[in-house]
C-alpha cells in the first residue's frame, strides 16, 4: 500500500486507541459513569458516540432519568474535546461552563449520546487559542437519538480547555 | 395551645413527613440518586434542599462532576413540584422539559442544591391549570451554594406536571 492509502487506517487505529483509553479513564475517574455503564461506541475525529444502559439510569416512571441523559451528553461533549486534545498531544483540564438542555421525548431503552462541534466552531481555532493564551472556549452540540432517528434530548454546551503547566 | 398556635407545627410535621417519604421514593426509584447518596435536608413549603456526598460524585479533577450537579439540581426542582402536589393530594407525573445550567465554580466538598419557584410562578396557578386542563408547566430555579454563600452552579428549568387518570 502507498502511504496515502495507509495513513487513514493508521489514523483510524490511533483514534480507536485514544477512544478506548478515554473510556477506561472516565470509568476509572468518575463513579457516576461506572453506575451508568457508560461505553465509548464510535469516534471518527468529528463526532463521538457514548452509550449507557437503561436499567441503572431509570427514573420513577421507568424511562431514562433526565440527570442521566444530561450526564451522558455532557461526558460525550467533554470526551469530544478531550480526544481532539489527546490526538494533538496537548494536556488540558476541560470544564463545562454552561449548557442548554431540551428534553423532547422519553427514552425507554439503552441510549446513545452523539456529540459534535457547534456551528462555526473548529478544533484548529481552539488549538491556536490555547497556544496563544493557554486556554480556549469551544461550543459543542450533543443529542440522544431515538430508534427512528428523531431526538429524545439535545444539549448545547460551552466547554473551556485550560493548558496544564 | 390554641388552634392558631398548633396549626403551623402540624403543617411543619406534615411537610417533614412528605419530605422524608419523597427521599425514600427517590432512593427506591432512581439508581443514580442512590449512587449519589442523595438526602432530603430541608423543606418549608417554598424551598427544598437536597444534598449529595462528594466522594461518589467526583470527576477526573476530584471535584464534583457537572452531571452530578445537574442531576441533584434537577431532582431538587422535581421534588419541589412533587411535594406541592403531594401536599394537595394531586397525583401527577412530573417531567423536566428544558433547562439552562451555569457552572460557576468547582465544588470540593459535599454539596446542597436549593430549589424554589421561578419569578412570577405560583403553585396556586399550577393547581388551577391542572384542575382546568389536566396538566401545567412551571418554572423552577435551583442553585448549589458554596461555603461563602456564593453560587457554584445554577439551573433554571421548566417542568410539566400531568395528572394521572
Amino acid at each position: 500500500m502507498s502511504p496515502m492509502q495507509q495513513n487513514p487506517s493508521n489514523r483510524d487505529a490511533e483514534r480507536e486507541r485514544l477512544c478506548a483509553a478515554l473510556e477506561r479513564k472516565i470509568l476509572a475517574d468518575i463513579p457516576l459513569a461506572r453506575t451508568m455503564l457508560l461505553r465509548a461506541r464510535a469516534y471518527d475525529g468529528v463526532s463521538l458516540t457514548f452509550s449507557a444502559a437503561l436499567a441503572p439510569n431509570i427514573n420513577d416512571k421507568g424511562c431514562a432519568f433526565g440527570g442521566s441523559l444530561v450526564s451522558l451528553m455532557t461526558l460525550t461533549g467533554w470526551g469530544l474535546i478531550k480526544l481532539a486534545l489527546d490526538a494533538r498531544g496537548v494536556d488540558c483540564d476541560i470544564y463545562v461552563k454552561d449548557s442548554q438542555i431540551r428534553y423532547i421525548a422519553p427514552v425507554w431503552r439503552d441510549f446513545d449520546a452523539i456529540a459534535g462541534l457547534g456551528e462555526g466552531q473548529s478544533f484548529a481555532a481552539m488549538f491556536d487559542t490555547i497556544d496563544a493564551r493557554g486556554k480556549a472556549g469551544i461550543d459543542v452540540r450533543c443529542h440522544v437519538p431515538l430508534a427512528d432517528d428523531s431526538q429524545a434530548a439535545t444539549l448545547a454546551a460551552r466547554f473551556v480547555a485550560i493548558a496544564r503547566r
